[in-house]
Order: structure tokens, then sequence, then C-alpha cells
């Protein structure tokens, strides 16, 4: 038999316990204020929003927390996730590197967010929650907590970005297909939604505004809460089966990454990837680069401020410190939707923060390049947002063909482009351009980041 | 752990041989004629359109035919393909069934035609065949031959219906970005093309056409070949690998089908998993029900003429013996594009003859209940083809509860829904309409069926 190209676990291998890297930093990260008192947060002004079990997560500090048989029996539908070994693409770019690659796009929404959705609808459900408020950009996160949703029983309403709601019906058609409500974004049905509408009546919304319309719902209904699909620590956490799995994979495949590369909007697929090789650095010494791929266009580790910040337009969500563009901050249309954001995850922030993990941007064009070379190469036609990581890999490969050197690279393929083709048409048709943020509105934002009491 | 919902097949499992039915089949089916002379055909008439080494395969009664090694390496990206057991659907339905799906969607194009367009696409390389020409109604199949193109360095040039062409640009978008070459037909590049376009100068196209558009490009240019996705011996041959596999994986779960359900089109699909159950009736007598699911609109096993007729509408291909609808007939435009066809694989015909093939047929919308239904339990929606399959195996389930009966049901699902989206928004939003033919023009039709001297 010919050299393997893919790295099956058996089900049996599936974890059986998220990694949590708050356990083995050497400092915690900074404390999440409440935006009104400006004092650390307590369990109990989160309780209008998730059940308790997510908020005990998100302030764990215990290394592994059991993943709970019923996400497990979910889970096993397609995880393990397949670990490749992209031979046809080293082959391609003639370098002596060895890519590997996690494939999470064969989950039933394509992409790693079912990962935490399942999570969550089922702590939800046994809450007794009957109904969850989110929103979705892209429109991944909002197709996995339909998923999810339509698995536990439990009723799922999605605020999706109006120019994504135009733009995409067929994601919309998909989270339908499920069960879920969709609604355009910014809407009537909240009160934060009328007043952007009053002010302006053609607006194409945003996440931040589409998060505020969320929290709303959450915060003022008692049978509803609210699920967020990045950014927050228990949703990394949830992600985490990602690296744990890749680690057991690379051991089947006698071999241990040099270099580890994921895309970043608010962080969840990175650190799904990554975190598990910083705890084994951490606690192991065992050495690895980390390396977080993000868009030109909306730049926070590269660009941004590490400060506190809100995480919604409306600035209802409590503050916590990130690498943030400033919560007014509107990056440009580009059609990686799931990385327009402009914050990171406070864990991945504070792990930057520590010299844990090094950032590179990239235009989009440079990242569709990649993408269609490894789609000719692979047979995989990534999203949007896993070009980046694509991207960067490659970039690294060819690294290792002009110094000569064999390095292992893996990168998290976190899911495929079905949904987003337009992209690739616009690619093709020469109508896809870089465009970039301007600088005196990103100085504005800045500078409008809320102040903080000295000493937090 | 729980009872388990998933059965996969380690990478050395996966079939070394594709099972040839012709081999056991107590009757050869009837000979392919020329439409000229009406004499069967030998190899070399063949020679034009194909690599010796297909034409081979087409007419062998081998019982096993190997599988290259480059064709399963490239087989083991995604396959041995999951069997899962539906127990979530077996719930919601409360039925005692056991219901197992082979999920074929995990494919680098979603469905079960790269078995095919892979192996096609290796032999027409080992042959030095630089080019080839097809024709892709739905979408499905010319995505898979421009992935296989792409693997192996042969440039795909794709006659795409103008229907669809024109209604799904993500189809034609994802076969690009593979690196094939998508044409609208009817086109102006065949002298076929030109002739109808100069009758009918808005003509929606149809498979029939774009067929012998494709067809005409490969018997007038040296260095091109044509593939065809369906219908064919060595196509039906190279899907066996669905149905090998899935006996193996019911062993696995200690089960063995009562009945096996697949949806017809051209026929492909359904061979593949059901042919080599129906071997094992045949040589080891082992029971079993194989049950094909076609659209009402188009119900060439259930309606048409078990007769000689051609495969496209230009009268350029060999005349096989097959249940048809007459190569005249035009099907209404209905959302399973994969099933619009108006033949049947002479092999699936043949089996039908000799009473190995029960076949029933379904309207869209009843279809498309059973879909939105599987997905809504199962997490993953199906392609508008699939839902055929699904209705059929949801509507032995429920007889099964009506009856008391636990019986092993299988199906085939062949492909997933993301580039069907449009189909289910028409859904959702009560667009769906159950189309019907007209019956005198598929009295006209059969009509029009070729004369063939008696006693061929």
């Amino acid at each position: 038999m010919s050299d393997p190209i893919k790295y099956l676990l058996d089900e049996s291998k599936l974890p059986k316990a998220w990694y949590n890297l708050a356990a083995d930093l050497p400092s915690p990260p900074p404390p999440v204020l409440h935006p009104g008192t400006m004092k650390p947060v307590g369990p109990d002004d989160l309780a209008p929003l998730f059940p308790m079990s997510l908020i005990m997560q998100e302030v764990s500090t215990e290394r592994e927390i059991e993943i709970p048989e019923p996400v497990r029996e979910v889970y096993r539908q397609w995880r393990p996730t397949p670990l490749f070994r992209a031979r046809r693409l080293e082959k391609a770019l003639e370098t002596p590197a060895r890519i590997y690659y996690k494939y999470e796009g064969v989950s039933p929404a394509g992409s790693h967010k079912p990962n935490t959705a399942v999570a969550q609808a089922f702590y939800n459900k046994e809450a007794g929650i009957r109904k969850i408020a989110t929103e979705t950009g892209a429109g991944q996160w909002g197709s996995s907590l339909a998923f999810a949703g339509a698995l536990f029983g439990i009723e799922v309403l999605v605020f999706m970005v109006r120019v994504s709601y135009d733009q995409k019906p067929y994601r919309r058609a998909f989270m339908e297909t499920f069960g879920a409500r969709c609604i355009a974004s910014p809407s009537n049905e909240t009160h934060y939604g009328r007043q952007v509408l009053a002010a302006t009546p053609d607006s194409n919304g945003s996440l931040g505004i589409a998060i505020s319309e969320a929290v709303e719902i959450a915060a003022t209904r008692d049978d509803t809460k609210y699920a967020l699909g990045s950014v927050l620590n228990h949703v990394l956490l949830h992600q985490t089966v990602i690296g744990q799995e890749a680690i057991a994979q690379l051991e089947m495949a006698d071999d241990y990454p040099d270099i580890v590369v994921g895309c970043t909007g608010g962080g969840s697929n990175f650190a799904g990837i990554a975190f598990p090789f910083i705890g084994a650095k951490l606690r192991h010494g065992r050495n690895v680069q980390v390396l977080a791929i993000e868009p030109a266009a909306c730049p926070s580790l590269t660009r941004g401020k590490y400060a506190y910040d809100f995480g919604d337009t409306g600035h209802m969500t409590p503050l916590t410190k990130m690498h943030t563009l400033g919560s007014t901050f509107m990056p440009p249309g580009f059609h990686a939707g799931g990385l327009r954001y402009h914050g990171m995850a406070p864990m991945v922030s504070h792990a930057r923060e520590l010299g844990l993990i090094d950032a590179r941007a990239y235009t989009q064009r440079a990242c569709f390049d990649a993408g269609v070379q490894f789609a000719r190469a692979e047979g995989i036609v990534p999203a949007p947002e896993a070009n980046h990581a694509v991207r960067g890999a490659i970039d690294e490969a060819i690294r290792c063909r002009e110094e000569g050197v064999s390095r292992a690279i893996l990168f998290n393929l976190c899911g495929h482009g079905h949904f987003d083709m337009q992209a690739y048409t616009d690619y093709f048709a020469g109508r896809l351009i870089d465009q970039t943020y301007d600088e005196n509105e990103l100085a504005m934002a800045l500078a409008g980041l809320p102040t903080v009491p000295a000493g937090v």
C-alpha cells in the first residue's frame, strides 16, 4: 500500500474531556467587567444569558472538563474528523515540508461550529431552556445551532446580518431545513433593532448589531437564552476536541508539528486546533510555533489594541480585555464573513500577550490564490475563512523549500466552501478586490474604547 | 458507550476489486447495437469515445475487476464511506425497523459520482488522453469529473444543460475551481449544438442534447475522449464499492438488510448499492428485496417501455435495450436534475426484467417532506435525488410500524444538498409543485422508438 494520506481515529478515541488552557497558563487572563459597575462580573450577572453549567465552564480553571455522553453521541456522527497528509499539495509545491490538515468540513453544518453548538444546545436543554437566540454573519454558526437545536428539541432564533440574509438565501434555507427561524438584522423584533432602523432604515447590519439583538431577546425573556459561536472561553473550550484528536492522529503518523496554523476571526477554530498544542508546550516543553492568520481588512491581532471593549455594537455585553479594533469599527465587505469581527477571543489575546502565539495578516486575493491551488491538489474547496489558514500553511511550506528544511506543518481546514461559491465566482471573474479599511476610522474607533478604572 | 450509530471500515478494508453483476446473472443482457448497421457493436466501434481498458470493462463477464492502486489511493481520501444507523430517525418514526444508510456525500464532490470519475480519469490518463468531454445536468457529474481531472492532469470540458448553467452558477464555479471549462449547452462549439440553436435559439437544453455535443467533440478530436456519469456497464461497475463496503459494515453491526433502497435516474448509485446484494442473492441465496425509487415525473422503470433506444437526443450513441420513455421525451422541470433522464441503465433494466428489482415512483413534494424529516433527525440535508431514496426507506419503515415487524432497511444517501438549496427554498415557500408529463407526449415519444430488426 502507498504512503498514508488519511489518519482516522477509532470512535473509541473520541476525547472524553475538553482541554482547558486556563489551567496551564502562567498567569490568569484579566477579569471580565460589568459595563455598569466596571467591577468583575460574577456568575449571577451572566445568568440571564447562559445556563449555569456553561457559566461555570467560562470561569473554570480545571484542566479537563468531561464531555457529557449525549454530546459525545452526537459528535460520534462525524468525529473524530480525519487528519490528512497533503501529499499532492506537497508535490505541487515541490516542498520538503510535511503538510497535515485537520478537516472539520465533514460535520453536518460543514465547519467546526457544531462542536460547540451541540454542547451548548445540550446544556440549555438540561437547564430546561426551550428557546435560544443567536446571531450569524456568514451563516456557519447559525446553521450549526439550527442543527443542534433540531437534535435536542430547542427552538432556534437566528438574527442574520442583513447583507448576508440578502446575499446568502441558501444559508438561510439550510437553517430553515433544520427548523430554525431566521430574521434579518437589524429587525423590528427588538428595541435595539428598531433604534438602528430608525436611524439608518437601509442598514446592512453587522455582527455587532445582531449580537445586541439576540442578547436583548435572551435578557428579556424567561424561556430564552443566548448562544455565541466564538470568542467566549467555553466556546473555545468545546473546540479543543480538534487539537486533541490531531495530537493522537499525528502520533499514528509518528510525527509532531513544528508549526500549527489556524485562521482567526473570533478565535474559536484557531483555539480548537492550537490550545492543546500550547498546553503540551507549557506542560511538557514540546516546542511548537503557533501561527494565527487573520484578514488584512480586519486585523485585530496585528493592528488592534489590547484593551477592554464591548463584544457588541449596542454595548449590552460585559467588557472583556482583548485585541480589538473598537466596537464601532466597520470592516470593509470581504468574503470571509466569519472573520469580520472587531475583537479577538480574550483567551487567544491573553496567550498572544504571553508570547505563545504569532500572528500574520493576509489580503483576501492571496488567500483565494492559495485556496484554489489547494482545491486542485487536494480535491476540497475550502471556505473563504479557511483559505487564510491554507495561505499561511503554503507560505510556510514554500519557506521550507527555500531554506531546504523539512518541517511538519499542521493547519486547521475549518470548513468547506459549498455555501461560498459566489466568492469563487467573483475571484475567477477578477471581481475580488483587496479592500482595506480607512486608517482614520480605525483611529477613531480605537479612540472610542471605553475607559476602565486604573488597577483593573 | 451507547449503541453505535456509525460503522467505519478501516482503510485496509477498501475493496480491492469492483464487482461485476454480469458474471452472476442467469442470462446475459441483450447486445448493444450499432445505430447504422443495427448489428452488435464491437470494441473498435467504441474506440473513438473511450480508452480500450474501459471498453473491455463494458463487455467483461469477469466477476471481479481489480481496482488499480492509483485509483484506490484517491478513493482512500474519503472511502470507505460511513454507514450510519439512523437511530434518531427510527425514534422520530416510532418504527421497529432498523434503518441504515450509506453516506456518499462525504466525497470531495459531495456525491457517489467521484467513484467512477476517478477511475475514468485514471484509465484515460493511462491511455495518453489529454482531454475529456462530458455533459452535466444538475452538476454532480461535471463536478466529479472536474475534480478527477485536476488530480490526474487531464483537461475537462463540461457541456452543462443551459437551464442548469443559468440557474446554478455555483455548481459552475465549483467545477471551475477544479480547473474545468464549463459551456452552456446547446452551444456554438459543435455542429449539433449549432443545429439546435438554429432551430430553437432560446433552447433550455437537455441532458440528451448535451450528451450529443460531448460525444461529437470526442468523436472528432484525436486527443479527446468522452466520459459518461451513469448508464453504462463500466460506470455502474465502479460504483459497486458502495454495496461491497455496506456488506462489510453490516457484518460489523451483525445485521443484513431485508430491503435495499436506492433512487434511480440513470441507475448508477442504485446499482452501486444494490448489485453486490443481488450478487449475494444469486450466488449464496441470501434473500433481499431490492427497491428502485424514481421520480413520478420521469418514470422510466414504472412507465417506460423495455426497448432499444438511443442514449442521446442527437442519435449519435449506440442503441441499448433499456426501460425508456423515448429519447425525445422531455420531462417537466423538477428539482432532482440527476433523475431527469429518459432511459435506464441497460444492466438495471435487464435485472428488472429478470425479476430481481422492484420499482416505485414518487412525486417530488413527497420526497422533500421525507428529506426535511430526515435532516431534522439525522442532521444531513440530502440532495433532491437522494430524497427519493429517503422517501422509499421511510415508507418501508412506516410499513414495519403498521405491521409490527422489525425489518432491516438499507438505503443509499447518494449525496448532500448543499448546491440544491434553491429547491428547499421553493419547498418552504410552497412553490414546489408536482408537475407531471403529458400522456400524449409520452405516447408519441414511445411511438418514435427506433425500429430494430427482429431476432436481435
